[in-house]
C-alpha cells in the first residue's frame, strides 16, 4: 500500500483511458443509428422507437470483480441477483418496466453448482421484478478464464409506454436518496486491494456480497422527474446524467448515514474523499429528482437542484 | 496428442456437464416466464410477445476462444464482425429482422487500440445489417482477465412482425446449404489444440480468423420453411432444432465442398468423423428447409427431409 493511500487507478482501473478510446469510436457507433434511436436520454440505457409506438429501453452490464469475492467465499447466488437488479435499475431510471433479461456466463470449466447458484439468483430476481429470464449463453473458454474463475454479463430490455411523460426538472426540486446496502456492484477492484491480506470471514464476506438492491418498486411508488442509478463513478459520475444543462446538484452529506463498510474502506486504504465519492455509492444506490410537494412522508431528502454557478455539477457539503 | 486423436472433451469443453446443469435449473427459469414468452420455437433465440402485436426475438452470444487466435495474431476487427453476425443469424433463422445490438467487453486492462478495432468491426457489421449498435458495457477486471486477454459478448433484439407465417415442413422438402467461410465462431478450443505449436503465419491466421458470415440477405431472398444456424454442436446439434417431430434430415456430403481448413484439422488432429461433424459447421453455416419448387437456381441442395425411422434425426451419407 502506498504512502498516499489507494486510488482506483492504482487498483488497475483506468476510467480516463476508456473515455478517450470511447471518443475515438463514437462516430462509428453513431453511424449505425437510424431515426429509431433516441439520443440524449442519458447513458443509463439506450432507447429504440418501436414501429407500433412506445420505446424499447436496453442495457448491458457486468458485475465486475465482485465475482472474485464470490469465488473466494464460494457463494454465487447473490451475484445472480446483482446482475439482474443492476440491469433493472439502469432501465427503470429512464422510466422503463422490464420485459426480459438474458445472461452471458463464461468460465474456464463449467462447475454445475456455481452455474446453478447463479441461475437461482437470476431467476429469483427476475421473478421478483416480473421480468422473464428469456435466454442466455454459457461459454466454456479454457485458457481465457482460470480454473474456478468466471464472468457474468446481463442484458435487459424494457418498455417505455407511448405517451409516458415526466415534468421538467428545475431549480428548487429536491433530491430523494434511496439507500444502498453496500457497494452494490461497483468499486470492487479498489475494495479488494484495500482488504488484501484480510481474512474473508463471515462478516466481511456478507458485507461485501450484499446483493444489489432493486429500486423498481420505489420508482413506481414515488412521483419523480429524474433518476440516477449510482454505479461506477459514484454520485459525481452519475447524478449529472439526469440533470438538464445549467442545473447542478447540492448534496448534504449529513442527511443520511453512510454504511460502515465505506468508512472501513476509507480508513484502511487511506482513500481520499474524492476517490471515495468518485468510486462508491456511499450509501445512496439511487437518487431521484422530485418536486418538493411530491416527496412522500418518511423519504430521505439528501439535497436539492440549484442553478449551476461553477464548473461542478455536483457539490458535496 | 493422444493416440486416439483429439476430441472436444479432451480440449476442455464438456457439453454433457452443461446439459445436466441446465436440466437442473430449467424449472427455475420457466417460473419467470409469463404468457408473453413463446415456448417451443427452437433454442436459437427467445421470443417475447409485444403488447401491440408482433414478437421480439432476443439472443445472447459469445465468440469463444477464437479470441485467443485474434490476440495471438493481433487482429481484432473481425471478432467485432463475428459477434454481430453470429447474433444476427441466431434471430434471422427464427424469422426476425434485427433492431439493435449491445455488447459486453471485458478485459484485464483496457487497450484502446483493441477496443477501437472491436467497435469498428461491430459498427461495420451493424451498419451492413441495418441494426443499431445501441449500447454496451466495458469492464476492466484486473485479476479475472490476464494482461492482453479479453472476452466479448453480444446481445441482439429483433422483431418478428405480427402475422408472419411459414408453411409447415414436410417429408420431401429439400435442404439448401449456405456456405460458411471457415469455422465461424465454433470449435476453436479443439482447433487451437490441433494447431498447438504450429506457427500462426499469415495463411493460418487468415483462415482461422475469417469473420462469421451473415445470412440475413439469403434468408430474405429465399422462401424458406425452417432454418438452422450451424454453430456449436455442428449439423447434428443444430439442424433438428428446426425440424418437427417425426421428421429427420438426410444429408449428402458429396453435394458441397468442405473448405480445406476442416480437412487439415481432421488430418493433423486425427479427429474422428463424429467429432468433426459434432463440432464444426463443415462448410455449411446455415441450412434452410425449402419446398422443392421454391429452390432458386444456383442454390446448393445438400439433402432432404425424410420421415424419421431410427433414433438419428440427422443422417450423413
Amino acid at each position: 500500500m502506498s504512502q498516499e493511500g489507494l486510488s482506483y487507478a492504482a487498483a488497475g482501473v483506468d476510467i480516463e483511458a476508456y473515455e478517450k478510446a470511447l471518443e475515438r469510436v463514437k462516430p462509428l457507433i453513431a453511424a449505425t443509428h437510424g431515426k429509431e434511436v433516441v439520443a440524449g436520454v442519458g447513458p443509463f440505457a439506450g432507447l429504440y422507437a418501436l414501429p407500433g409506438g412506445g420505446h424499447l429501453a436496453a442495457s448491458a452490464d457486468g458485475v465486475g470483480t465482485k465475482i472474485k469475492v464470490a469465488i473466494a467465499a464460494g457463494r454465487h447466488r447473490g451475484i445472480g441477483v446483482d446482475i439482474v437488479n443492476h440491469c433493472v435499475n439502469d432501465i427503470a431510471c429512464i422510466g422503463a418496466r422490464p420485459l426480459f433479461f438474458l445472461d452471458y456466463f463464461a468460465t474456464g470449466k463449467l462447475d454445475p453448482d456455481v452455474f446453478a447458484q447463479l441461475v437461482e439468483g437470476m431467476s429469483q430476481a427476475c421473478r421478483e421484478t416480473g421480468c422473464a429470464l428469456l435466454g442466455g449463453e454459457t461459454a466454456e473458454m479454457p485458457g481465457v478464464y482460470a480454473l474456478g474463475d468466471y464472468d457474468l454479463a446481463g442484458f435487459i430490455v424494457g418498455l417505455v409506454d407511448a405517451g409516458a411523460h415526466r415534468d421538467a426538472i428545475q431549480a428548487g426540486d429536491v433530491l430523494v436518496g434511496l439507500r444502498s446496502n453496500g457497494l452494490h456492484t461497483n468499486g470492487y477492484s479498489l475494495a479488494r486491494k484495500v482488504f488484501e491480506g484480510v481474512p474473508l470471514n463471515e462478516t466481511l464476506s456478507r458485507e461485501l456480497l450484499a446483493p444489489h438492491t432493486s429500486y423498481l418498486d420505489d420508482l413506481r411508488r414515488i412521483r419523480w422527474k429524474g433518476a440516477a442509478h449510482i454505479t461506477g463513478g459514484g454520485v459525481p459520475g452519475n447524478l449529472p446524467r439526469c440533470l438538464p444543462e445549467g442545473l447542478a446538484a447540492s448534496l448534504e452529506t449529513g442527511a443520511w448515514e453512510v454504511p460502515p463498510i465505506f468508512e472501513r474502506i476509507r480508513a484502511r486504504g487511506r482513500v481520499s474523499d474524492d476517490e471515495m465519492w468518485g468510486t462508491f455509492n456511499m450509501g445512496l444506490g439511487m437518487i431521484l429528482v422530485v418536486d418538493p410537494k411530491d416527496v412522500p412522508p418518511g423519504e430521505m431528502v439528501v439535497g436539492e437542484v440549484v442553478a449551476q454557478r461553477g464548473p461542478d455539477r455536483v457539490m458535496i457539503h
